[in-house]
Formats: C-alpha cells, structure tokens, sequence
C-alpha cells in the first residue's frame, strides 16, 4: 500500500478550515482538528478527519431536519449541590469540543477532590473516547469516559432486534513513566463495528461466528446478511453494553432505538457522555519495598508480561507504536485513498493542499 | 436434586458463630454472616457459607505461616488531601467486613460531593462483589467495585503464563423502581472460573473453546489438562483484567504472581479493592416528555427489551428470582450435600442446628 506522509501543521490548518466552513467556530474547528490529529497520529483510522467530517455530514450539522450537531452551541451548565461532579447540557455542540472540556474539567475536580465526574446531555458524537482517556493519562489522571453510540445496531444477549448502541468503554491509565506510554483499553461493546462488516463484504469475506444476525435474529457469519451486531463475549459484553445506556438514561438520555433517528414525539435523539478521572495520589496506599506508585507500576507491569508473557501486546502498545512511527516519518500518515479524500475537503473549503505538505512515506 | 429450606436467622447465628470460634470479632462475625445471607438468598452459590469459610481456612485465618486474614484487625484510614475519596489499609481484616464499611463510606461521600471512592490496600478476599453494589443499589445509588482476585490464574492474551488474577468487576445500578429489582453486571473477566473446570473434569465434559490453556500455554478444552484460564473476549477481557491489576499496584498491590502465595522477600501478599459511589441526582440533567429520572429508567429498559426482545434476560434478574424463590420458601434453599456442609460448620464451633430449623423444599 502507497503511503503518505502529511505535515501535521497543514493537517490541522485544513481540518479547521472544513470545519469553520461549515459553520463551526474557530474554537470548536481547533478541537475537531486536535481529535483528528491526534487518531491519525495514534493510526486510528476509523476517527480520523476524513471520518469526523463524514459524520457530521450524515448526523451533524449537514443532517437537513433537525441536525446532530449545532455549530456555535454553548455549554449549559446546570447548578448541582454536589461539588465533585458536573451535569452539563451540550445543547449539541461538537462533541470533540465538549469531550476536551469535559475531561479537563474533570481533571480540575479530581486535583482538588480527588475524583471528578461530568455527566453530559444533549451531546453529539465525540469519535474517539480513547483520545481524551489517553490525552488525560498522559498529563498523569486516572481517565474514563463512556457513551451511548449513534445508533442502536447491537441486540441484547438472547434477543431479536437491535436496541443497545456499540457502546464503547474507554480507560486511560498513567503509565507514562512506568513504560515509555499510557496503557489504553478502549473498544466498543459488539464483537465489531458495522463498518467492518462492510469491509468484510466488500473483500468477500466470512464473519467470525457470534459477530452478527440477520434480519430474523439468527446468528450469521454472511456479511451481506447481516442486519444488527452481537456483544462480544456474550452476556458479559451486553452487560458493559447495557451500562452505558442505563448510565446514558441516568443522565438524560431517551429511547436507544430513536437515538440519531426521526420519530418518538418529544423524545430526545441525543447521545450522552460520562467521564470520570481519578488523581492517582488519591488512592495511593503502600508500597513493598520502599517502591514509588510509579515504580510499584512498573514492577506490576513486568511481572504480567514476565514468565515467557513478553510475547503480548499492552492495551495502547498499538497507538504508541503508530504515534512512533509518525514521529519518525515526520508528519501524519495517510493512504493513497486518504489523501485523495482530504483533498476533496480541502476542495469544499477552499484551502488547497501546499504541494510541499505531501510526501511519500519512505517506510511503507 | 433435593433441596432443603434452612431458616435465616439461624444460619445467620451459625455463621457468625463459626466466625467468632475461629476468632473473629462479633462484628466482623456479622458482616461475614450478613454477607453469606445475601450470597445465598440469590442463588450465589459460590460465595455461600460453605465456601467463605472454606476460604478462610485455606487463605485466611487458618493460615499458619502469614494468614492472610487477621481476626480482629482494625482498617487504618490514611489521611489525605482529597475530600471525595479515602486510601484504606485494611491490615487483612475480614473483607467482608472491609467491604460493607467501604461501600457505606462511598455512598456518604456520594452524597455530599455526588462521587465517592474507598481505594483499599493490605485487603483479604471480599467474596462476592455484586453483594456489595446490589445492596447499594437497592438504596438508591450507582455502584461499582473491582479487586484483585486471590491468584493468578489468568494468563495475558497472547501469554503464556498465568500473571493475571480472574479480577471480577462489579456494577449495580439503582433500578428497582423501574423493574422491581436492581441491574447488578457481576462477573470474572476469566471465561470460567477455576472451580467450574474442576467440576467439568468431575463430570467428565470437554471446556468450551478458549476457556483455558496447558502447561505448555496452548488452549485445552480438556478440563484434566488445564494449567491456567484465559480472559473472556480475548484482548477485550484481557483489558478488563489488567484494569484490575493496575489500579491494584496505584493502591498498593504488590506483584500479582505473589498474591496469596509464599516468597518474594519484602514484597506484599494481598489483594486491593476499589469502591465507587455515585448520586445518580448528581448526573440527572433533562429527561424527555416530563418524565422523572425513574420514568426515563423505565422507559429505556422497556425500549432495549421491547421490539420482540422480550426473552432477554437483565443482569441480575436471576439472582432477584432466586431471592423471590427463598421468599415464598421461607428462607434460605441449599443442596443436600450443602446441608450437610453446614452440619460440619456446626459440628466444628459447637452449635448444633435445631431440627425445626431445616425443612425440605416443597418446590425441589
């Protein structure tokens, strides 16, 4: 595969461009630029520009009736008796800019309370949890975050019909100093994302067995069958599953299988958001052997992958390794098709690509 | 199968008893009994009596060289600058004891900063973590807990060698009003637990796929062959586990092949635990069509189990079924040969069960 390497300042300078060309302000384009950089950086290729940009076209601000997302929206902040946590009301702004806030708030929380929770209504889709997680253990924090997904394709463990979005679960963890990077666990609820079934039936490919049903609810592996995804691991991914949209009604959240969809009179269509982050200090007890927590990690995390284990990979080990090789490549890279895709946005906005901003990728 | 009804309350004075024969404190003799109560009203049959302590015999108290549970000790609280939490060293007091002070704790942060968190060092076995937020969420609150569990058993996705323990994670969601009975999501993050493959070699049945491997760390459906377990949903529960693990060694958790085991010179033999508490006003923002936070529970469990989705079964429901079954019983349901378990528990802290007190199970 021909590969690019695109320079990052360029990168970001276009994507804020196509986001303030559809109506978004220079704050809100700034962190829809960040979260792209920041997965194309990770090799995240599923959240990257082209993808965000996709997105707000289909459920966003390009949604004629009744829009996803609103450009320009503010952040309304509800009063709470309770000083660790936040309730905000999103009013659908752009879920990148109100991710970034969130979790920085948290952090603020956390540094004096030593936990900190934002719990978000009204919310519009923030692509990639795990950034904001792995953004935040960098900085040292204990991060979580989870969210109700667009829209219902995944059935409950036992049932017919998709009513449980792919509900992702992102953890962040402060393992900086302890091996060279943030360990992230981060995926969504079902066995795969819709989009790789249509990768699977695009290359001809058999699905892996309990990935998928059909329109009558049996168990298929035809990717051209399938009509709503399965949780991974059974019972046990539909409960992770169920959580984010129990937390989600918490919150505000209303019927899963209108969420992103028209319908329901005065029902609401919206995801919603929790994060949480935790200071490390905060739970710090003792350590054997005189070891500081951050040498106490290390010391863990070696005897997990000690006793002939060196052969598995860290949650994040993936990210980190991508991360590494844009480093060296010394831009962001992107495929031959990618490419061509960011110059059809850089077309929409007017902003045409520097020739100078593009090179071959040497590695690949 | 026979079953016989034992009348709670004097299981409750067995258990406590055979706590306070081998020395603990009436009041840790309590949560103990408290604890296996629950256990057993909902069907948890691992966590009953017999097991708990079965365990303290084997782990704990009747340890000889270092117990990994002392009778009587006292949870030391470290001070700390964070409002919102608390760092516990337990000094191996009873789990269950720890537990139910933890989790009460949390919910008193919760409602006065709308998260709390109880991190424990220096802990012993608290038995059955969905015990703890089913009680908590049957008060009204949005629990969670995750430990260490005693050994590794579990080997890393894509190891060899078992570094990682069978770290269960448990949620309990305050939805009793909506459905009758709190959504508790309780489970290892092993496919199976190291008892069950005992009891398929008893019985003679070949393991599911990638349940377990061999000595050699190749995957074994011969439960006779098995050295370790692996994680449930691949890299996914993997990650589940290793969160255990990593928020252990933040707390204080020494190297998890060393837990509850010998050697290791200076380094620490106990498991951690972690406890969270949140205010579910704390994260209420707006709710559709006027309905109240309990309406729009409803009304989101309705819609995930609506749509022909109604053979679905919710976290938790087996176990509010089990309690049902003791209540129109009348008390406690155990096994013949669990009877005949509780008998010896008599027998060894002298307290001989009143005939009148067990009855045959009418529904058996």
């Amino acid at each position: 595969m021909n590969e690019y390497v695109l320079d990052p300042k360029t990168h970001d300078v276009l994507v804020a461009r196509a986001y303030t060309h559809r109506g978004y302000t220079p704050d809100e384009a700034d962190c829809a630029a960040k979260l792209c950089h920041m997965a194309s950086r990770h090799g995240i290729k599923t959240h990257n520009a082209i993808k965000a940009l996709h997105l707000d076209h289909l459920f966003g601000s390009g949604k004629a009736d009744n829009p996803g997302c609103v450009p320009g929206a503010q952040i309304e902040k509800l009063p709470s008796k309770f000083r660790a946590t936040q309730r905000w009301n999103a009013h659908k702004k752009l879920g990148q800019a109100v991710a970034f806030e969130a979790i920085d708030t948290c952090e603020k929380l956390a540094d004096q309370f030593g936990v900190g929770v934002v719990a978000v209504d009204e919310a519009f889709h923030y692509l990639w949890g795990g950034g904001y997680v792995m953004a935040s253990a960098k900085r040292g924090y204990i991060a979580y975050t989870n969210c109700t997904a667009a829209l219902a394709e995944v059935v409950p463990f036992g049932g017919k019909h998709p009513t449980l979005g792919t509900n992702p679960h992102s953890w962040g963890l402060p393992t900086t100093d302890a091996i060279g990077f943030p360990i992230v666990v981060d995926w969504a609820t079902s066995t795969l994302a819709m989009g790789r079934v249509q990768q699977f039936a695009r290359e001809g490919k058999t699905l892996p067995p309990d990935a998928a049903v059909d329109k009558n609810g049996k168990p298929t592996q035809d990717p051209n069958a399938v009509a709503a995804l399965l949780p991974f691991g059974a019972h046990k991914g539909y409960g992770l599953s169920l959580i984010n949209e129990l937390v989600a009604a918490y919150i505000g959240g209303s019927l899963p299988t209108l969420r992103c969809r028209v319908g329901g009179e005065n029902e609401k269509h919206t995801p919603s958001f929790f994060f949480q982050v935790i200071h490390p200090d905060a739970i710090a007890c003792d350590f054997a052997k005189g070891r500081s927590q951050k040498e106490n990690l290390k010391a863990v995390i070696a005897d997990i992958l000690g006793h002939g284990n060196d052969g598995c990979i860290l949650p994040g080990e993936i990210e980190h390794r991508a991360a590494q090789r844009c480093e060296q490549a010394g831009g962001l890279i992107f495929s031959e098709a990618e490419i061509a895709a960011l110059r059809e946005l850089a077309a929409e906005c007017q902003y045409p690509l520097p020739p100078s901003s593009i090179k071959p990728c040497a590695s690949s």
